[in-house]
């Protein structure tokens, strides 16, 4: 089986664009990934855009700014996982032989205003108010507060961490340092989650070139990033907590690595508790550890296990079809030692961790 | 590399169902098509869901009816092509080794009403009005009228003879025959087209079983419809109207057939003048003899190349996600013999068409 390999990576700036189309935003994003891969659009076999709310053949779209070549172009959604889905479908065609070249690219302009309610109505997930991820994510953190003792300052931590991180990269929607008391002072959202331990409303476009090596070799000298492992899951019962551990369990599996073996992660921490149940997911530290490990500071860039040295859906931003690609953008900087004042020291794999509504959850390890 | 075949269809009723979610009229296709197949849900590698307005992670939500396995889920959407589509990506992994066995399941539940402009803002085809489908299709419409004589009395008869294939399909919206002047004197849309020349708001669901041989025959003795080809493209200019020619060209190539080895088709007549103008691009009949191609009652279920016997969109209807999927079972039904009282004679080969918002085209070639 061909090797696939990140042959580019691009971004468009998270932030609000309200003077700026979706499409033009993605185009923007593919046209940086085909440049760092040494490629142009005629080079593309494929392509998967990723996206949640932004209507019909959003992906044909993008593509039509992009040069129109008549290929396949398959828009993918799956909630917050979407991006990390194209991601994995992109891999899975170049690793089985289905296309040498494949362009993913994840955008999203998000409406205005939280999210309400998602999913189909008149179920009992929307009667418990399950289906509104502010108040899901609480019950998380309640949870874990009464079983483990894991405190509100510790939580905060995640955000005053991944924000710091965001002051140095420039995609970033925010660049501002805060600190743990001013995330503890901010409004309450859904008890014990303050507003600043929320990921904001962002919009943003990132693109990635998946391509065998070979492919990829023809355009560019390398070296390049490898993509090892990728695995899409969905939940076993409602509501199933352990989506995380079992697409971590096919990745590692995939890339023959353990978690100890990992260099650096970007998770899904839309809410500040959700870093902290993906580090235990993740088998970065044991269950009930997750909030000392974010305040021994082992998870910070210059930690033993660096988690969103890009500022995370916190700081970066979550525009919800992008995130997934954004990850993978990040890892790959990360991996090619291009990023910035934000570079953690040497990394030799990443991994990127996104989970969404509806029970879905995608891990995907890169390696260098 | 394994052949792949459709195991399994299954399908539910199009019409207005207001009182059952998208979930569970999904989920009841789902089984009758893992029925079919003598399969069940845990037997199934990856669920590829089809639609266009559901929601975040609608597939998802129709797999937690069927018995949560933990499977790769991934909602997939192009326009009226999404059902098409995902078919393809199902046939793709199967036949290059990914799964030996795939769920396809498309679905819609529409909004009320007609679908006003799709696509961005502020693109130079939304100020045309030509994100505006009847509007699209009936300056469509008037240029066939002008360059070759089209008449407004062979459009209609293609929805006469749709409606009246569906009088004998149990799963279409619609069983009432209609004639010329009926058709000729329902309310104008947009001129020429008619009301009853237009594709009805339906909902509904389907479902197909892709496997490899080998895994189908582990459930089912057969005989299976094998898949000969499948291709999906985008288009190369703006308002292209070619996408369904070169869809085809490759479809035709991958299957090793031509037009005239077609025994039926169910084709995109989402709007009559469509079905006229796919008959010439699939190469049925010469550019400008789409007109009386119909009139001549070639295309009728006992003509010499039958087209949408299962009463196409304008009939069985169109919930947008659902119908490259429910194309699919009408082939496998005509295939196998079960068609009932609209049965072609005999087909060993049959052909699938769908064309979407965007410049999506997909084409699918079945066989015995």
């Amino acid at each position: 089986m061909p090797e696939a390999v990140i042959a580019g990576v691009g971004m468009h700036k998270c932030g609000r664009h309200p003077g700026k189309s979706f499409s033009v935003m993605a185009a923007e994003a593919a046209v940086r990934a085909l440049d760092d891969a040494g490629m142009n659009f005629g080079d593309i076999q494929a392509v998967y855009a990723s996206h949640v709310m932004q209507g019909a053949s959003a992906g044909q779209a993008v593509c039509q700014h992009l040069g129109m070549t008549g290929i396949p172009v398959t828009n993918v959604e799956n909630a917050c996982a979407s991006g990390s889905t194209a991601v994995r479908q992109a891999f899975i065609d170049v690793t089985y032989g289905v296309y040498e070249s494949v362009l993913v690219v994840g955008f999203e302009k998000m409406r205005q205003g939280v999210i309400g309610g998602i999913g189909e109505e008149n179920t009992v997930s929307a009667e418990l108010g399950l289906n509104v991820m502010p108040a899901l994510y609480a019950l998380k953190a309640n949870e874990h507060m009464h079983r483990y003792g894991t405190t509100r300052e510790q939580m905060a931590m995640v955000a005053v961490k991944n924000h710091l991180n965001g002051c140095y990269n420039p995609n970033a929607h925010f660049q501002k340092e805060l600190t743990v008391e001013e995330v503890l002072a901010s409004r309450l959202i859904c008890d014990p989650l303050r507003l600043l331990e929320c990921c904001p409303t962002s919009d943003g476009a990132a693109a990635a070139i998946v391509c065998s090596e070979r492919r990829a070799r023809r355009h560019n000298p390398g070296p390049f990033v490898y993509v090892a492992g990728a695995a899409l899951v969905s939940e076993i019962y409602g509501d199933d907590p352990d989506v995380t551990s079992r697409a971590a369990k096919i990745a590692y599996e995939m890339a023959g690595l353990g978690p100890a073996e990992i260099d650096l992660a970007e998770v899904h921490d839309a809410f500040s508790i959700g870093e902290i149940l993906h580090y235990e997911s993740l088998g970065f530290c044991a269950p009930g550890e997750g909030g000392r490990l974010v305040e021994t500071g082992r998870t910070a860039i210059n930690g033993d296990i660096p988690v969103n040295p890009s500022g995370g859906l916190q700081s970066r931003g979550h525009p919800l079809g992008m995130t997934g690609v954004a990850q993978v953008c990040e890892v790959a900087w990360q991996l090619r030692g291009q990023a910035g004042r934000r570079q953690v020291k040497g990394p030799q794999t990443g991994l990127t961790h996104t989970q969404g509504f509806g029970g879905v959850c995608a891990v995907t390890i890169l390696k260098r």
